[in-house]
């Protein structure tokens, strides 16, 4: 395996193989989709990480996750499958491989994971060493903070990469970010920098020795008092590409015991002209390079610049996903108006709710997989206070791709019991404007959840209102189906057609909470099978046999979501089947439930 | 009103009614219970801050919440019936008073709430000025650090006062800490500080321009760098009980639009001597100064360290209330595998999860309302990787006094669908020890629910395993209850013998998932009635209903638990009154439904 036998290669050597490596990601990702930009800048990084250390003896955690490619490749996994079913994961995953110490989907886990690590370590007596490669947007999130300040001594033999690219997935204007750009920039650090570099650029005993010194010279001199009173020996800032710098450092680093803070600098994008200039638009690309299609994304960033356009009091927060969930235009229509919290989804959410009790009407724009990081804030601050801030939950059901660590299937089951807040999922892309002013409107939190990818219009029957908080939209006096959400909207028309159940009854239940109860009585005398793309327990089909519950009402009533498990990656249509959430999944379901005695 | 008056009290006035205040929380305290020490601690500072600023036009947000009596005593609100039904909540609340800027039960908000704040008064053209009093164990909590290190620039008229007592709720070990009581211990510091406080005392106007330029001396002496860097003007340590000193301070403060950090040191439990000498003790407590009595946490006291005894990789954590779920003993007998990682549960969970892939096997205490801030690390870190990380859920159910922001109704619904995740809520305490040994047995991450306060010893029928999940405490062939967590089976045996139903069964259904299917099938041709002490949307009961909605059978349910709200303070049981959950409330209801056609 590459990991082993590069413990032999000459930095020449290593260079080579850093341009094959990246060949070879560029490649699979024109093919597959995926991430570039972060994967592209952290190959020299990594090389001199399996050179100098001895994983899978020693534990490497990757934060981002998405910047783990080439450490795939040395450890014997093709990108060839990459992110398609049975293939490797866009992510480090340990079920995957022993050498992927930890999991690594959403960002700041690692010095945390780390340090458990480490204790783990300690009581068992055991001798590895633990290294966490985090990138600079991670290091912003709060888990990070919290564990880098959780303790002002930290353990031995315990080693944090800061891959540096002076930018989160977007642009990065953090505190944190500006202290790291400043230590870098700094003259006399360049100076000597150069200095150092001429007189021990050697590789005899003494020259080793030499160059040892040179570190601590060098972080003498840069000394970042932050990671140093964080109990960290600071070390940088280093060229994150001069793979002979990298491999000299680090070999002295895993020489020593004292818990270190690697500062390298990256370039984002790294080797690729394209990247390198727009590291955004390839932070994540599908097949041959081609933005995602993300219609509802595109719909809200739509409907947003409207509604600001005519409402003062609207503005948008997100949290390192601007682009993503279509705010890309409002941040340039409205700079004054948008807020990026970084990866930093609690404060987002907190931020938020300051705003409105200062009398702004904040939307929230996120995906529904890193909702989940600001659920407490979701409850104590906003619904608690009652608080007129609109959730849109971007990414909300199977994602594709990306799989299980970014599934959004909990969002319905985690937020739908919080008081105060209602729960929308529109049904398409104009449905989404019309319950987003239906909300503003009524006052008070809500969430909005749709999937990604291309949605078809499905034409309006009833706008939403208090009456009409659902609508039917294929007339039948038989089985109910009572579908929630965008796509088990369109797969349950389709499922009836495929069925040939011309007596079912079709209902886009776009209100979660509150449910239409009127129908739902309405319907307490017929087969009802409610469906969503949603885990089954706790979700929209829980809430409707709730509302029977709660009566005591015997009502006949069947359940079709995802099982309890965590989707891997694949397409969405392909998780879909896995899940038996299919239209033909769905028309066969019907015709069991509406055969059943 | 007082917070009025003050404005034209002097000093010597202002330190008489600081004794007062103390004199009324503390007969207040010892009258209703409640948190003493914190509250102790900020009296002298929330006088100067009402006669520096100009409150409610000003906004005043507390963080932690814990400290805002004196705020209360001064804004006309009464402690007498302290967090008693329609008496005064023990934390700051926007619904109880307009001096309230923001909620504060969950620590760790109020900069990101500030900066909302800033935010909507500088997009709608106000002028107030926005202060957040912080802590120092608050500062340490990842959304707090978002905050902080959210942008280098930080608005204007944004001043954060940190309360700086050297403890979170219990001692403060963090490296923020030790670099704020470093700052403080500079000798050059206190020589300079006593003498520009002998030159400047002076109440001239020539001299109130000295103490300005004195405060900037004292800043660039101290300068902090972790602050600056922030965006903040740095300004202190102040002397946090000397009035003369903060009413200075605060004014000059006052006058300029600079972001400011003021660190002020205070005295956990200042001005009673008892307090004083033991502020952990006194942190929050019942009437009469009385420790709660809290039965579950001392069983798992007991059990973790007969367990730990026996078993080396056996390792606790907790954030910052180790006293409070029982870890005290715990972390004298084994303090090298004892972890509290402050106001930090994301950490912690994280934390836990990379000790469990180290080998370890780690147990995670905390209460309910507070293990909703590790919801996305107990999804992606822990479950994802299946990992052997036992949840101990204090503070389950109805909390009692500290009333709506602590309550612990929503772990069910928001953990219930987490795949890989077991949840289970044992009767008494002698079945928390035979469920925490059946899941450490039987592996993979689990989640344990239990309330505070005495709970019965109900005798065991059938001790948990996979055959008997659940277990009936009373034979029935009519109606069946299913109970689910202490309170609910004492409540449901006590409800049998009120109803008078003698053929009603009462089954202590123990494990919430998996549930009992064996069980559910034979029951389901009777009327069955949930019963828990948990939202009445997605838990429990939901659950059940759900298992028959998977197969389409038509079930008569009736889901019995609390309605869809946040239930305010009270006592435990006045808050079951509410709710409709007490014995009485439940043998109506199971009348009723035996009753119904």
């Amino acid at each position: 395996m590459l990991a082993e036998e590069i413990k032999n290669y000459n930095v020449h050597q290593l260079r080579e193989l850093a341009g094959s490596l990246r060949a070879e990601m560029v490649e699979a990702v024109r093919e597959n989709g995926g991430h570039l930009s972060s994967n592209l800048g952290a190959v020299e990084l990594i090389l001199a990480l399996y050179k100098a250390f001895d994983f899978p003896r020693d534990k490497l955690l990757f934060d981002v996750g998405h910047q783990a490619y080439a450490h795939k490749l040395l450890t014997g996994r093709s990108l060839h499958d990459l992110r398609k079913p049975g293939g490797v994961s866009g992510f480090p995953d340990p079920s995957e491989s022993e050498y992927d110490a930890f999991i690594a989907g959403h960002s700041g886990n690692s010095i945390a994971a780390g340090l458990g690590y480490c204790a783990a370590r300690d009581i068992r007596g055991e001798t590895y060493k633990v290294v966490c490669c985090i990138g600079d947007a991670s290091l912003a999130n709060g888990t990070a903070l919290e564990a880098i300040f959780g303790s002002e001594s930290k353990p031995k033999n315990f080693v944090v990469v800061l891959n540096d690219n002076g930018m989160a997935i977007d642009k990065n204007d953090s505190a944190l970010y500006r202290s790291l750009s400043k230590a870098t920039a700094r003259r006399r650090y360049r100076k000597f920098n150069a200095f150092l570099d001429r007189r021990f650029r050697t590789t005899s005993p003494f020259g080793r020795r030499l160059r040892r010194f040179k570190y601590m010279v060098k972080g003498w001199l840069n000394k970042n008092y932050f990671f140093e009173r964080c109990g960290f020996k600071y070390v940088g800032p280093v060229d994150g590409h001069d793979l002979s710098e990298l491999v000299g450092v680090l070999t002295e680093i895993s020489k020593i015991d004292e818990p270190v803070l690697l500062h390298a600098v990256t370039v984002k994008g790294k080797g690729l002209a394209e990247a390198e200039g727009d590291p955004t638009r390839y932070h994540g690309v599908g097949k041959n390079f081609a933005p995602s299609d993300h219609s509802f994304s595109t719909a809200l960033s739509r409907l947003l610049c409207a509604r600001a356009a005519e409402d003062g009091s609207l503005v948008a927060l997100t949290a390192a996903m601007a682009d993503g969930v279509g705010l890309a235009e409002f941040s340039e229509k409205f700079p004054t108006r948008f807020f990026d919290a970084g990866i930093c989804e609690g404060a987002a959410v907190t931020m938020a709710a300051g705003m409105a009790m200062g009398g702004l009407k904040p939307v929230v724009c996120v995906y529904s997989t890193f909702l989940q990081r600001a659920y407490d804030q979701i409850v104590h601050d906003v619904c608690l206070q009652n608080l007129p801030v609109v959730f849109c939950i971007d990414r909300a059901g199977l994602v594709g791709a990306d799989g299980k660590t970014h599934q959004g299937l909990l969002d319905l089951s985690a937020l739908r019991s919080v008081p105060n807040l209602r729960i929308f999922a529109p049904k398409d892309c104009a449905e989404l404007a019309d319950i987003f002013d239906y909300v503003r409107e009524t006052g008070g939190p809500a969430a909005i959840r749709y999937p990604n990818g291309y949605c078809p219009n499905l034409g309006v029957r009833q706008k939403i209102s208090d009456y009409y908080l659902w609508e039917t939209m294929s007339e039948g006096d038989g089985l109910v189906v009572l579908a929630c959400g965008a796509r088990a909207v369109a797969r349950a028309l389709e499922a009836k057609r495929i069925s040939g159940l011309k007596n079912a009854q079709i209902v886009n239940c776009r209100s979660v909470y509150p449910l239409d109860c009127r129908l739902l009585d309405y319907f307490s005398r017929r087969k009802i099978l409610t469906f969503e793309e949603g885990y089954e327990s706790g979700g929209f089909g829980a809430a409707v046999a709730e509302y029977f519950a709660e009566n005591g009402k015997a009502v006949r009533i069947r359940i079709v979501g995802a099982p309890r498990i965590f989707v891997p990656h694949a397409s969405a249509q392909q998780q879909a089947q896995l899940c038996g959430l299919t239209a033909q999944d769905l028309a066969r379901k019907m015709q069991q439930f509406d055969a059943q005695e």
